[in-house]
């Protein structure tokens, strides 16, 4: 299997907001460079889910996870993002299309973003 | 000094957004006992941050640190949040009040992003 992960975000007007997604993309290449790392937006910023998984199966990939780099479960994640995926399925069949939970539901990235907390207030 | 940490979030409409944020300020009481951690939120869900640093002023805080949780830097993040945080310091001379950068901007959270992606991947 030829296999794609698509960082998906929020989305705003101004373009440096992608900068973190972009520095995570980076990083996901040079560790994992037989996958295809692409970012995609819910909102306000290109690329769409839709685009980047099109562009992901014209060039052969057939397992393709999405990882919605959210910090919490709103009604984007809740509603929207399953919805999307669920419609990508549809008009993809031949990939595997995976959903992974929220970033902010990760408990490792939870205990990092304390670790950080915990050495703020100590310095 | 007595020393506070707020945990600044979006908001957003279901209670249960919040979840994360708690499970941090869980965490941290269990690693730092001797400060007090208080979730706050620019829109959609109470408390403003200006309600919760008058709060943790009026019980004798002293130094306040604001953590925002957004994963980028956007218009949030570059204007809203250093102009509440302008104010506060205005309204509380007496307050040391730092700001720390967005957690989307610490490069061991998303280093920890980063794992997570790698095992997704690979397994």
């Amino acid at each position: 299997m030829k296999s794609a992960l698509v960082l998906f975000a929020h989305g705003a007007r101004d373009p440096e907001w992608s900068v973190p997604f972009r520095n995570i993309q980076t990083k996901l290449a040079a560790r994992c460079p037989e996958v295809a790392v692409e970012l995609a937006f819910l909102e306000l910023m290109p690329p769409a889910l839709s685009e980047t998984v099109e562009r992901l199966a014209a060039s052969g990939h057939d397992r393709i996870t999405v990882a919605p780099m959210f910090m919490a479960q709103g009604g984007h994640v809740k509603r929207d993002v399953p919805r999307l995926v669920a419609e990508l399925r549809e008009c993809h069949p031949h990939i595997a299309l995976e959903l992974l939970p929220a970033v902010g539901e990760v408990e490792a990235v939870l205990d990092a973003i304390t670790d950080w907390l915990v050495n703020s207030v100590k310095s």
